[in-house]
């Protein structure tokens, strides 16, 4: 339409490989021309940016929206979290597919239909949570036909969705011949139970015991574990949440040895520490939990060093937003707290001003860390992930001299906390334009359900690039 | 008998903690006293020891005499392989007995059975392949009752004896309770099986798809696993056999952390390579086989140095010797060729010339990692792994300035070929007393059936020693 | 001129951050478009680079040319080892001025001489080799007048360019302050010195005695010593030549942490072992002689891991050619061998058989060690180091189903030996366009003195972005 | 004299070997046996020791009784620093004496003098500050004549006692040419100079500013640096007051690798952290003062950990007392706050407290780290940090169900402030007796001046086992 021609002038234009001083002209959804001083006709509607940056909207590599979890749903669906995600600067994100008694079509069918009311860009991982010859062949039907990169092993919700090591073998073995990313919740499973028992026997029935219940060596263990597996089968993984410094350092470990390990830190682990978890509150201790656990105070640190050079590549949230009513299902028993917090509107403010404004960060990291390595990552740059001609124009607009400040009064998920309440940086995300389309400008967001729009994900994404040779080397120097 | 009255003249005491240069007087198979000229009646067999180490027996913390395994059994049993440790220095050993059909008393009953030819004297660890209430309360008994204080794990040996983490940490609990050590043979099985298949189907059938199918990286995997679940649980832990850099690291780790870990490096890890392996005759390359396998160089050197300074402790075997015709079995297919290698007589010889000779330890050093270290581990110290007054007259003695040369012509264990043929060294364990009782001497063993005893050896290790004390404080800083 | 209009059509163009199948167009040196079915009129001059890689020219941040050292001239100068670089696809190469009489002014005016004959783009570090005012006053005009960004410091070399810390500290202080980026050659001189003369001592004087006297012990102290100096100060550092394990170890923590240290292996620390000093041949033991050393088999193979995987960011190689006329000066004594080995025309194909050829690093990655980061780190970016339309039209076509062979008879340094005789393997870079003139093409090198532009490198790279903000908070934590 | 003869009756003798209850009989300042129920005449004066335990005294290896130093003396000389020790269970300690204008010689006759008060056993280090032909031969003439086996070298305490590289190389050779072990503070001196600058500059000049100035990187690089330095020359090391994490890394990796270095805590670095160098009281404040600083809390508890695996060795003090009027030398400048806490009076008791009520080391474990290990790296056991018969009657009796508490009112330093101030703990050394003479009891010190011993300790300690074999293997495989 008519509407959609946008140009947006004198901002510096940031990728994660350059910045630069320029106008950037949008037609039909799309990024026509990136050049200094563009001349538009009349019918284009001007966007001044001068003295702000404009960047890739932000992609959520991580989030469960509408998901049904420990007996309830999140609260935020497919168009609440995507409006947060809006008035946050995320323009795309990547939900997980939970398969349906097993079936991974029937996960998918029921995903797709929740996926109707979108109002923004979304791709799908997939859960894998048992393996037989279904299984196998589904994955390949969803790789091959439905647009979908990668799965996701849960090493930890014994009796859920945990698999053994057996079933991950052969996942990865799957993975790998399809092109598929494997993807992991790192936590040992056994001992987590082992753990939960342990501290409902002491009395210990807050929600401090779910972090006293999994401590930090259970998701070292898990994640040197699932990265050496990987490592076995010679295939990439990715780390999902990565929460704790044992896990970090056994991620800087195997890719210092040239091993293919991506690493997600997420917003919460980056910036809070499990302090909250200790509230005499039930309702404030309570909005903390989620799993991993939000680590003692120092991991958040480590996890920005790491981040900061690469160590770790992108930042999710793992938004799974609860209300009080439903995480008071824990009230008597941390076990029944439905696990998950908020932080898809919350991710890009929070990056800038923790990284960023801290001095630890370039703003070109700041697009590669939000954006453009998720975007590589889950093979859909420079689709996504750049300010290029020719990509979808998914673009925000970031004032460094204003600032921001969070709370539930305030903020678009549904949930009626937020794990970051009162939290106020510099920074300011003032205009968000999806699709092209100008999605959130003046503290508005202005979306109707089903704009949104699916992102089929090609699988052999950069990780693979040689892994075939490697492997080949490897067999003739068997001989 | 009047027969066991010694005097070992002239000879330089070595104790873990002191050397010194005195006399040892036996009698009834006691140590009586350690003093600079001692006077004795004529009835004393007096041996001059002048120039010469006079040392504690060996203790080997890890032998399968007589096991059933693989479909076929070792072939040194209690008589013949006991014969050929005191051959070589060594004067106990502890064995694993394997339960029956998951009983642990008909196992104990079987071993106790085999063990009635014995020459020397001996302990018992029990593996644990399966928990229930029975296994449980097994457990206890053969603590309390029957004189075992270990337990071991394997984490390898996917449909035989392997156990997965569930088990692991109800076995880890169990051995806490108890105050008995937790052993563990740490390889990833479900990987290992992977790596097996992998192999054949590449049509590597050889002994070198045996190294190849469970590279180190299985090792290290499943070490950091069992120390990390023993953290957890807080209960200390002992890894047998550990082979790779990749195990030893996470031992150092987690000791340098404070964590109670054990780590039993064997001597044909320490001394030898994977070469051998690839020999293109299949009756020298099936004999390297053993589990965890014989790694690339530069892992012996490394465990080496660590076994220098305490990182690791004190040296095992895994003696558990096949003939070439057992070893056949596997002629087709490396998976059937039966796991093990000798060397219960050649350890402290190759100790002594790989670690001493070099310059690596000193002689307390020796005596530290071959018998003493050994003796406080399974809380028999110091009746056994000293000699002082006392102690049971378990003692060797030897010339620095001798020689030794191995060769599967004269070694005395039963097997036909020896995995150090040819090697030649400096130091010589010219005589060996056991239980008071010259048993070798001149080159010379001798022995009769039965001779040996059962050493019972009580739970309660100095490795528990403030276990309680943590929990305790841990418990209190939680509220 | 006319001759300068060029269309390369139908190749699959790679930067750093993307590749795509385009056509570059090229007219009066500067890229002028990079699209898909590019039309253009018949006066341009058209290559077919269908099925073949158009990358950007290759950037060696590391060269001797005419460099005087150690009593004599590296046989190299500024057009021969051009001429030789623009046959390997390197388009520009950055040099050490090293001071005359401590004089920083006089060392540039020297290095301006030496390179009126140049050939090809290049740029300059500065050595500095004591610090008073002048020196800092020079420092000063260096950077805002002489367009040089790079300050390096010997921490080897004892009575020659060796510097103390205190020295070191007030350079890390003073390139801080200017924004330049300050480089050091990690190896500890004194030891180094010690080292010397207790191989001469045993009566080692042949160049194996080089390696022994300068081992990876003394590079991991003086590389973990420049870091942590750096990091007390808080500035970036760059560590040239990485040749071992150790001084990897010590980047790969340090950026773990977050500190901002760059680590530049170079190609023959890469790719070859230290066998070759020990050759009985003096000729062909000494041409392997430079410092660091050459590392045992193993060094490698872990930098390649490293680098793989931006542990370690990019590729130089310490070209400094010697003839075996010069390198015999130290037939009585390797202290006097001249340090160095060629690389500047190698370097590109053995990156690529090294480590694309192996499925180590994808082509992006190629692109991205070989030559983006360089322009990044040294602040020229996107005019080098890029195939986007306003860059420099630095380029070079590789056909990744030819193939190279490297040998002193058909090489274009003036060194009559090569430290890759004899090497094979595959891609082949087939023409190399230097300032938008083809200077390579069909075996052939048409270049003439005087047609290199000196680059002026500017002061505040990347790696200095938020260390203000770093500082200010640092400042405002302590009240 | 008759007084002489004790029996020590009841109590569980603790060896570092070896644990028992046993009677003590103690005649002539020696022991004399070690059994139960020994029968003793009526002049022997009999203490009851019963439920408690009976240890060697402790050894303290890091002292500066009467230490002239930042222009005023330590205010405890060697009488009432000793009475104070003895008063705390310690029977001997290890005084470092400082060269006189660089000479041994001198250093030494000073320091003869002081110590002719001496109520207790007392040995010697000696600094070594500067290096030339006659510190070379003095260094022989102490170590041959002088029974002074250990030689320190500062790397801080730039312009005093700091010596380079260079010298340090050069001293370390010489340690090992005799058989002397050497000794590091490992501070990088330059840098702390460059950090005291700054913060004077920033206008921090208060206690804080001491931390400030040299934080734990710059104790983590010159341990390392010292490390592989020793490592390079092959010799032992010992390096002194390991405050932090980075430094106790070092160590680690250094000793996992078979490296001979060991590692002295001191009891502040282990039970204290640096929050009182931020108190608003100058005079709390600065009684904190010492060098390397006292860290952050963690650090604390990662050292004792090491500690009680053997990763670090033993415990000293740095006793280097000043009154709270010397401290105030530094009240407008940190920097002339003299260096220096107490401690040798309350190293037993707050490290029985710390680590063995804590159930981080056993019994047996507290004797290895506050007696012997010490009398072993300084060549003195089984004369000292033994009870057994033969060595000297340094002994302890300690009540586990006694308590004790810790101020400055009650202590026996001359000081008028404690840095542990209103510590309180369990287990209370109730008798101590040093030489045969009790001379702790009942709350009580009974000494006279002149009463204590020079204790000469020999070279070549058992660290130096096996280098020369190490060296003779290194040099034949040059061949
Ligand atoms: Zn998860
Ligand atoms: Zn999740
Ligand atoms: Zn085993
Ligand atoms: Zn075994
Ligand atoms: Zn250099
Ligand atoms: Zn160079
Ligand atoms: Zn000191
Ligand atoms: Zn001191």
């Amino acid at each position: 339409s008519s509407s959609t021609k946008l140009l947006i002038k004198g901002g510096t234009v940031v990728n994660a490989h350059h910045q630069e001083v320029a106008d950037v002209y949008v037609e039909d959804g799309i990024i026509f021309a990136v050049k200094p001083n563009l001349k538009v006709g009349d019918d284009v509607k001007v966007i001044d940016a001068t003295g702000k940056f404009v960047m890739p909207g932000g992609i959520d590599p991580h989030t469960h929206l509408a998901m049904e979890f420990m007996g309830t749903e999140s609260v935020d669906d497919f168009f609440s979290g995507q409006a947060a995600a809006l008035a946050g600067g995320t323009t795309m994100h990547i939900d997980f597919v939970i398969p349906v008694n097993g079936s991974l079509i029937a996960g998918l069918e029921a995903y797709e239909e929740k996926a109707k009311k979108s109002c923004m860009d979304y791709g799908f991982h997939m859960a894998i949570t048992k393996f037989d010859d279904i299984v196998s062949r589904d994955m390949e039907i969803v790789v091959k036909e439905k647009g979908i990169n990668s799965f996701k092993f849960f090493l930890a919700y014994k009796g859920a969705l945990m698999v053994n090591d057996e079933l991950l073998l052969e996942g990865l073995k799957r993975c790998k011949s399809l092109g598929a990313l494997a993807m992991v919740h790192a936590e040992n499973g056994d001992a987590v139970f082992e753990g939960q028992k342990r501290m409902i026997q002491l009395g210990i029935t807050g929600p401090e015991g779910h972090a006293l219940s999994r401590p930090p060596v259970l998701e070292g263990e898990a994640t040197a574990r699932a990265i050496r597996l990987a490592g076995f089968v010679n295939t990439p993984l990715y780390v999902v949440h990565v929460m704790s410094i044992d896990a970090m350092e056994e991620i800087a470990k195997a890719r210092k040895s040239g091993q293919r390990v991506v690493g997600e830190p997420v917003v919460s682990g980056l910036v809070l520490d499990d302090s909250g978890l200790w509230d005499s509150d039930f309702a404030t201790a309570s909005k903390y939990v989620m799993s991993p656990p939000i680590r003692a105070s120092g991991h958040g640190k480590a996890l920005q060093g790491a981040l900061s050079n690469g160590v770790l590549q992108l930042v999710g949230t793992d938004h799974c937003a609860f209300n009080s009513t439903q995480k008071a299902f824990g009230i008597d028993d941390f076990r029944k707290i439905p696990n998950g917090v908020n932080g898809i509107e919350e991710r890009m403010h929070l990056v800038w001003d923790t990284m960023v404004e801290s001095g630890q960060i370039s703003i070109t990291d700041f697009v590669r860390v939000t954006s453009t390595e998720c975007a590589r990552i889950f093979n859909i740059y420079p689709r996504k992930g750049a300010i290029i001609a020719g990509s979808d124009a998914d673009i925000i607009i970031l004032n460094p001299n204003s600032s921001f400040e969070i709370n539930a009064r305030s903020h678009h998920s549904r949930t009626d906390t937020n794990v970051y309440e009162g939290r106020r940086g510099k920074g300011k995300i003032e205009v968000t334009i999806a699709g092209g389309r100008v999605v959130w400008e003046n503290n508005e967001v202005k979306v109707v359900p089903g704009s949104g729009k699916y992102i089929e994900t090609p699988p052999y994404n950069y990780l693979f690039s040689g892994i075939d040779k490697a492997d080949a080397s490897y067999l003739s120097s068997l001989n």
